[in-house]
């Protein structure tokens, strides 16, 4: 095969593979052309530090990408609400656009412990192999190849830089194979992603007229843990509770009280054993009534979907799984209940020989459409209350505590939210599909991710439905220190944007 | 009554209450004329930083204590092995002795955190009520009465230099008063009991003949929480476990792991929650199993003890008690299982969407006569394993982890020990509970304390019995901070310690 040119050798073997798609195949020319460029403008957003709650820090970096697109010929405006970062708005007008597309991404990124990480969060790194695996530090080769293998360390490398690169360097090689658009452009680059979006719900309203569309595509998040593209059409929503549980006033000694005095730490351990069964299976009563079933399309997708369950499994030093059998994929339709963290005195060579006066589990739901925050808050409450506890909200007094055989303070978060899933049988979806498949090679298709993100918002305020269309690689230690991605990931999702923009 | 002088009249209202013991009246009138001599003393030697880690502190200590008997004509001597705090050994030879008596006490005290004090712990200091009743700092006044409810401050306040200074005042008292003695008298003043006693057994074993006796007084503890004077027959033993549950190897996204990787949490408060019902009776197989049942004596002095329950309760602020309805003091005849703290992640406004990786408790077993650390640590494990977990000691590895769907790592700590319950029947208990009602009314007989001490080792050793004469106040903060002792406690113990000397 080395009679071909190496462009032409992988565009075979794309073709081969089923990736057929025009505006797919030139952004990866354009690439190959332009590595050391892409990479160099992408090294350059990843060393501003870019926490939502440093106001001059988050200005920079939204100038920055503000910047990027208006290189490209973008027009682009900042649209603000008092107190929050702008999200950064760029359009592109088509003339006799046949649909309006909006392409979402966050430019903040997670908070971080600098001491954590292997090298600072801001100062972008190189590494052959990941840092698990012991990679080294490697510098890129003035000339050749660079390894898609190597790996970019740095905060927001993949969660949610990586996108805003692909889709500057898509534009840069539709625009250089004079490839022509079918669709309105919208980017919608959001700031404070990583604090809980506290303010998207006002820019939206602020801005519904402006951010009309007929489909968000959101582009964050990993692709399937076997690496092959995945869209996915919802995410699940979410709702916390703290439960706090008392014994007595304040520690007592386990041998003079324990065994009379109740232990906090032992009744917080039999509720939420009463919470679920052996087999994972929550016991709360109507914890699993009111799901919206999924469609036949839904179903089969699910079915569908590569088994990777044993290599996680291998990958987690796991025994077994919860579930009873069923697959990672089908799980996260269901919604569930994680015990986050529990806590009551001390335990080891801190330990002393008390009885707890307290002990407190923090959990999540998540949550499936059909279910919302205050319907499930209310079934864990009704549970707690069930096992005999009264409930209170703030920290009992001593006529409470002895009023009552078991008092639990539970408190729920208030930044709960629904789930949200978009049909996959719209034709929007269906467009989204057939592109993303001749783009990527038959892509896996997921009804919901198991994480939670406001998507609903989107659905409910501007009522366009959304998609989530991601690129970074699954082990990419994102809301974690040591945050990555894979280089050929970038490249992949290149193409990936450079196909959806093109639709 | 002002036409008696306060001496008649305190004798009088004494023998109103039944308190006839000469030696224990002698030993009031004498502290009565020198109450502030008393205390001098008792702050001088509580001024001293007494750590058993600390060895210059701890040497001083144990030069102080021999000084201060010594004083009072009793010939001391060090006993030593290497590397340990040395045991203060003092000895009164009576000639025609009835009967041999030592008196144990220790001169060490409990690690602390000083920044949690209210005043330096080892800069004692008198207050007019408990710290947790507002108790003022006050002086003692240069003349009159000295308010008997007020409190000292120190670290070993009560744990354990009180009954040395009691002993001491009633040395002097008995000889002021030309008091003969019946019994050869041995003092032993232990240096590491707070930091549990790991060379008693060694010395106990080299100083076999020189410590010999017919009975060992244990100077040391509370009184009964009714404020009346308690005699107690034993301790229970006890053994500690830390047990440790594993989930994924590292903590994973809740959302898109979350009930389909298992959650040690929830593992493990599955498994805490199997090892009891919801009345508190330990539901671990054979856990009851061996104990040697309480003699007519013991049970007729259990029912006859003051029923402090009700008012316990009100003290901690606890809406019920464990136990299908017992008495604390009932239950104190049981074994008993205790969470000493448990922790998994993080919990609150530390807590983060994870799947945590681990969880772990730390537990304690109280033991009672008849079982064995190693039995009651044998019906543990076995019960851990009869819940489907695979039982390592270190930490699994991959393949270990891998290969079984539950693993649970359990540390025995090796401190464990056995109970110890001297009859109440033997002759010498008889003459210490008629010595301890004729001294301070009729006194509370218990066959246990609830806590652990290791006066099995004496028995084991040496073949004598024990017996537990404590002095100070129930609230008197042992082992946490702000320790103290109120006034009274100290001169009713002087009066019983009086009354022993001279039985």
């Amino acid at each position: 095969m080395k009679t071909f040119g190496i462009g032409l050798w992988l565009a075979w073997t794309a073709v081969a593979s089923g990736q057929s798609n025009p505006a797919a195949l030139a952004a990866r020319h354009w690439r190959e052309a332009h590595e050391r460029a892409i990479l160099a403008e992408f090294v350059e957003l990843l060393a501003m530090p870019n926490l939502a709650r440093d106001e001059a820090g988050i200005r920079r970096n939204a100038a920055a990408v503000s910047a990027l697109l208006e290189r490209r010929g973008v027009k682009t405006r900042l649209l603000e609400v008092p107190g929050a970062p702008p999200v950064v708005f760029g359009e592109i007008q088509t003339p006799g656009a046949k649909r309006t597309l909006i392409f979402y991404a966050h430019y903040d990124g997670q908070p971080l412990d600098p001491k954590e990480w292997a090298t600072p969060p801001w100062q972008p790194a190189i590494r052959n192999r990941p840092l698990d695996r012991n990679g080294d530090l490697v510098l890129l080769p003035a000339s050749g190849r660079i390894d898609p293998e190597w790996r970019i360390y740095a905060r927001s490398a993949s969660d949610d830089k990586a996108p805003v690169i692909a889709i500057a360097a898509a534009l840069d090689a539709l625009k250089g194979s004079r490839t022509a658009l079918d669709s309105n452009i919208k980017f919608v680059f959001e700031g404070e992603e990583e604090a809980g979006s506290p303010h998207l719900a006002s820019i939206l309203q602020k801005y519904k007229d402006l951010l009309a569309s007929d489909v968000w595509l959101i582009c964050d998040g990993p692709v399937h843990q076997s690496r092959r593209q995945q869209i996915v059409f919802g995410a699940r929503g979410i709702v916390e509770l703290d439960i706090t549980v008392y014994g007595p006033r304040h520690e007592l000694h386990s041998g003079h009280y324990g065994n009379w005095a109740p232990n906090p730490a032992m009744m917080l351990a039999r509720l939420l054993a009463s919470m679920k069964d052996d087999d994972g299976r929550v016991t709360i009563e109507h914890f699993y009534e009111g799901i919206e079933p999924l469609s036949e399309t839904e179903k089969r997708a699910v079915a569908e979907a590569p088994d990777v369950d044993r290599d996680l499994m291998g990958e987690f030093w796991l025994g077994r799984t919860e579930g009873g059998g069923k697959k990672l994929v089908e799980l996260l339709n269901l919604p569930s209940l994680n015990v986050r963290g529990m806590n009551s005195a001390r335990t080891g060579g801190q330990a002393s020989n008390v009885v707890p006066a307290t002990a407190t589990a923090t959990i999540d739901v998540r949550l499936v459409k059909g279910i919302s925050p205050e319907t499930a808050a209310a079934r864990v409450i009704g549970h707690i209350r069930g096992q005999g506890y009264f409930i209170v909200e703030g920290d009992p007094d001593r006529e409470t505590r002895m009023a009552h055989p078991r008092v639990a303070r539970v408190t729920v978060d208030p930044g709960g939210y629904n789930a949200s899933r978009t049909s996959m049988d719209l034709p929007i979806s269906q467009l989204v599909l057939r592109t993303a498949d001749s783009a990527r090679g038959p892509v896996v298709r997921l009804p919901t991710m198991g994480g939670s993100v406001p998507l609903f918002m989107i659905e409910q305020i501007l009522h366009a439905p959304t998609i989530t269309v991601p690129i970074a690689n699954h082990d990419n230690s994102q809301h974690s220190f040591n945050e990555n991605i894979r280089i050929q990931n970038l490249w992949d999702g290149i193409e990936l944007m450079a196909a959806l923009l093109a639709m």
